[in-house]
């Protein structure tokens, strides 16, 4: 198996602008003493870049900023413990070094836990408005690419198995939280109802509201969702139990359909539901609705499934994370453009694998006559 | 201001070994369009290293290894927006330019949010599993050294306001969770009841009890948290309320006095309570409690605290990181060294602001006569 790289790195940000000239005869003899090779970059006005070449097929870079700022970058192989010790003690008489140097005018030290990079498991998936985060991942359980997206069904220590389709955290076996949220978090009660979801390939929703005696329960997954609910059945069995197993129930149908024609058949029959549940997709992060056919596309089923949905009924979907303002505004601007006049109200939770608050929204048909 | 650096990353994990002077040959353009000056290493055994640098004071690295992964970083400046699309243009045209060379047998691309080092708001607070997490802070709103420890209070668009002690997260405005969870999670009826806490600096639980009408709460707060007293009082609204704007209320004092000669009165004296909270410290990472006196310190503040517990009372105390397995058993392995028999529980809690799921202890005294 190919070696990942460990990236470490270390940080000094200074009172005070830097003597380049001084931080470098100072840190120079540390990484000498390692038998790494020195290649000194002066840039006169912007200070010194410094890369140290060991033989063994590391590396380091020191980066000395006149202003105040010395970064210092370490490349060494993952899975070699005595090159992995070594780092970090180089890095340690780095930061002694530097602390002498500068006694008392150090504003900030700062040390990241190492990055790894390559490696078969990969332990970094960005939060949805674009920070880095890693997460315990240990195993990969799942991974197969369907003509639509990669789905990837990763093992957690902490979340337990989590889905994660085209690269987005999607859901983790740990995240009921997600799942109440968007059933109207325990407010509602589903006893006798007629429910229809709308995706929901993870079988989280189906297999909480199974429990509460619905009626029934349809759930529309499309062809996409097709080899989502293949490996979720398999290894979210916490979040889905059996109820992928068949896709039929007492009180449940699985349709694979897209949900367009079934939403319009059902709109024809006059088929009414007192919950519709959209799990199809976060609210587009895109904020250029007139050119992205993907706001088309939600107003569309928005639309359809107001019609399916009874005069007191509900829809609950979520909106995406709370810091991505623009785009829930636009959201919210959609729902006045439907055939209907509804009205919403939104709640914030924390799903747990998430990493970042969600925002969730119920809808309702605004009641006219009262 | 002093401009910090932005550190950008993109990796490719390749399906088979890497033609490495190949690789370089299609990349190396890319890099000279840009006016970078070239140093090659090669280290026969181990490929090349590549180092490019820019009039600017930016610069790349390339590393080819020969095992199957090219790594490319870039480091420039994060206040020059011009560099910073030119540093994803080039990135850009890195990842198109491999993809056309080894079409098909690229197993990974991955770039990650580029890190901001040196920055003025520093965004990057790991957890206690030691994962890297990227906070969302907008803002540094204290920032001070007591004679104990740095407080820092960040805010967070999230998570509001946050609490950082010595570089750990200790509370967010949004973590209501953690305050009810070392409260017993709902399942306690605090009226006209007798509370002790222990630590708590933050004012979260003591705000939180005050409106459940109990007879009394004693908060015992060292010297070390004055100063996040002070911080908090002012910056934590939402977490404390005005409960710290007074040292003393209808029913609740707080006490500025080191908790174990207070413990040590109250058994004296026979001072006995319903509740004891103990919210100094999360449990210790390090797991030779022989020789670190933090786990003495702990199992007298227990031991004392079950003193003045009543027979029926119960004693709440956060644990730590749900992944620090050793640790959390080490502690639990303390419970049974008490002077009396106690029995516990544990809870699995999702506060906001943590990015890891938190543990937390209920222990009482074991009822030997019924």
């Amino acid at each position: 198996m190919a070696a990942a790289a460990r990236h470490s790195t270390l940080d000094f940000l200074l009172g005070a602008t830097a003597d380049c000239n001084a931080v470098l005869k100072a840190l120079q003899p540390i990484f000498q003493e390692q038998g790494m090779t020195e290649t000194v970059h002066n840039w006169e006005d912007h200070g010194y870049l410094v890369t140290y070449i060991k033989k063994n097929g590391s590396f380091a870079n020191l980066r000395i900023h006149p202003h105040g700022l010395v970064l210092v970058d370490l490349q060494s192989y993952s899975d070699d413990m005595k090159g992995r010790e070594e780092a970090d003690q180089l890095l340690n008489k780095v930061e002694e070094r530097m602390k002498e140097l500068i006694h008392g005018n150090i504003k900030r030290v700062k040390r990241l836990p190492a990055i790894l990079r390559g490696g078969v498991i990969d332990r970094y998936w960005p939060t949805a408005d674009g920070r880095l985060v890693e997460y315990d991942i240990d195993e990969v359980v799942y991974d197969e690419d369907s003509p639509f997206q990669n789905i990837k069904i990763l093992h957690s220590k902490q979340f337990g198995n989590i889905l994660i389709l085209s690269g987005d955290v999607n859901l983790a076996e740990s995240d009921l939280a997600y799942t109440q949220a968007i059933m109207g978090s325990g407010k509602e009660d589903y006893t006798g109802k007629e429910v229809l979801i709308l995706g929901g390939g993870d079988g989280g929703i189906l297999y909480e509201i199974v429990k509460l005696k619905p009626k029934m329960v349809t759930m529309v997954a499309s062809n996409i969702d097709q080899m989502v609910i293949d490996g979720c059945k398999k290894h979210m069995r916490k979040t889905c139990g059996d109820v992928l197993d068949n896709l039929k129930g007492d009180c449940y149908q699985v349709l694979i359909e897209d949900c367009i024609p079934v939403l319009k058949r059902y709109a024809k029959e006059g088929r009414m539901f007192d919950y519709v549940i959209n799990d199809l997709t976060a609210v587009p992060i895109s904020t250029s609705p007139e050119e992205d056919s993907t706001w088309e596309f939600l107003r569309l089923i928005l639309d359809l499934s107001m019609k399916v949905l009874k005069q007191d009924g509900k829809y609950f979907t979520q909106g995406n994370c709370i810091n991505l303002t623009d785009a829930l505004a636009l959201y919210e601007e959609q729902l006045s453009r439907l055939y209907c006049p509804v009205e919403f109200s939104k709640e914030t939770v924390c799903v747990p694998s998430y990493m970042e608050l969600w925002v969730f929204y119920t809808i309702w048909k605004k009641q006219t006559d009262i």
